[in-house]
């Protein structure tokens, strides 16, 4: 291939907001849309497009436009925002960056946890009051966490949970043995039975048909009232008035939430203002270093594309994710 | 041994309140002190005593009263505050519980090192205001810590840490080499050297002559202005004022402080201010069940000193700590 490959990046004013694109200069032509318009204008003839602004639906609207589009990079782990019907039906090749971001969750939800056990968040309110409260911790060895979703980011998490000597249990959508890293990985239908057991509750499912609403009052309700909850897949995988209600009436013992139905929270929502849980704003993932090792995917997904050889991240459109 | 042995149990009203003494009810006679009156009317005629209370000098003033004792069992880690010239003379033999803050501390220090990598103070802060800000957070994989302390808490910190991907630099009193975890264990003659180079320094020493005020001006100048610096140790390791200058002037970036020069810290010290300082009243250690766990290490020796065997933790009283 001598031509060089006309690219849009979705998101950006210019191909310098992605690192190391410079490296592509002689192999592709960058055209920049930071807007629905721009991007109508921009994707006629392309057949690279790089996904590159996160909490957008502009790709959806102009897909039509998209004539020559071959394949797209998405700047994300989840691909719940980026699919649609007609990408999904169409032959557009779609991948993501799965694994950038799995050691930064791992340390934020081991971070979460410790949190937690050990009371930092009470330590820190009696510091503004400069008040010395001396209280017992929890040790987190020994406890039990109970990770759903079984790809790249909750296997890391389950990982490094296990490094600290927190016992793990990870429920995927098929049970399975022989796993490298759990030897068994459990199914959904034992998702009520171990919930039961549970100190720590982490969901990090793909946000998909099957699994949106699937943290529902009664899943809340299969908890013990001494576990803590995270968050840090998607909003939409928890019945969030539900949520809240378990926590309200201590049906669980608090929340580590990264994710939201509605992105930013709702300045009205009363998870704010409760003392047994964690709002983050959707950062888990997003460590200095962040970009570029995004833009790496991208690059090496495009020498790959260049060179006619199959892509690395692709998502099964279908599912919802990458498979295995 | 068919005799009782007569045990003084400092600072408590009734024997009860330490767990799981009622197994030695046949073997042991307890006398319980909960102040110097008490004690020095105890001690006289007593083989054994229990140092239960921690904040207390008790022991030190009535330990001419202690005319039969053999053996005292001090229920911390850090001996400092039990040892006094009249009992390092004496054949009194000093054991601690080495050993039973090690999981708890270690867990605590990663949980203070990823507080500041997520910036979950901020965080805090910022739910309160029910604001949504999104910032970048730091990954600690890859990043380097140095351990100041190679005893079993120092050790399990330093093992810790090495779990999650932080490079681990380890300095003991003598620099040694083949160390089952670590390989090489530096001397500190290497401290200063060491110190440039490390993103977080955990100081968790013993508290003696050799080892007071060894955090001052200059160390703290030799850290890397981003570096934070944690004590988990004792607060007399650190020139306390040096300290608060350091991080005023940006010369360290952060503190995670459990101990303090005075205990409870005073109300007018500037550190309770500090944004980038976290302040923790000595609980690093304390978990929920740490008080049977120190009646354990009680209840073995009790065992090992009827039975004329060699106790465990035995303090070398020069030297203030348990050797290797």
């Amino acid at each position: 291939m001598s031509e060089r490959t006309t690219v849009v990046i979705q998101g950006v004013e210019s191909a310098g907001e992605v690192p190391g694109l410079e490296a592509l200069a002689g192999e592709a032509s960058f055209r920049c849309a930071n807007s629905l318009g721009a991007l109508r204008n921009a994707l006629p003839g392309a057949e690279v497009l790089l996904g590159w602004k996160f909490a957008a639906d502009d790709i959806r609207h102009a897909f039509e436009c998209a004539d020559r589009l071959r394949w797209t990079q998405w700047g994300g782990a989840g691909v719940d925002a980026a699919l649609f019907p007609a990408l999904v039906e169409s032959d557009v090749v779609l991948t993501n960056v799965r694994g950038v971001f799995d050691q930064a969750m791992a340390e934020y939800t081991l971070g979460m946890i410790l949190a937690f056990a050990k009371d930092f968040r009470r330590t820190r309110a009696l510091q503004r009051e400069r008040t010395w409260s001396h209280r017992l911790t929890e040790k987190v060895a020994g406890t039990r966490a109970l990770v759903v979703g079984a790809g790249s980011i909750g296997r890391a998490i389950a990982r490094t949970l296990r490094t600290v000597g927190i016992e793990i249990e990870v429920v995927g959508r098929n049970a399975r043995g022989g796993d490298p890293d759990f030897g068994r990985v459990h199914g959904s239908e034992d998702l009520d039975r171990l919930l039961g057991s549970a100190d720590w509750v982490v969901l990090i499912t793909p946000l998909t048909a099957g699994t949106r609403g699937m943290f529902d009052a009664a899943r809340f309700a299969a908890m013990k009232p001494t576990a803590r909850f995270f968050n840090l897949g998607r909003g939409a995988l928890v019945d969030e008035p539900a949520m809240i209600e378990a926590l309200e009436n201590r049906a669980i013992a608090g929340a580590g939430l990264d994710v939201f139905t509605e992105e930013p929270l709702a300045a009205a929502s009363p998870l704010w203002e409760m003392e047994n849980v964690i709002v983050s704003p959707h950062m888990s993932g997003d460590f200095r270093g962040h970009k570029p090792a995004m833009a790496e995917v991208f690059i090496e997904n495009f020498r790959r594309y260049r060179a006619g050889e199959r892509l690395v991240n692709v998502v099964d459109k279908r599912l919802g994710f990458v498979p295995g």
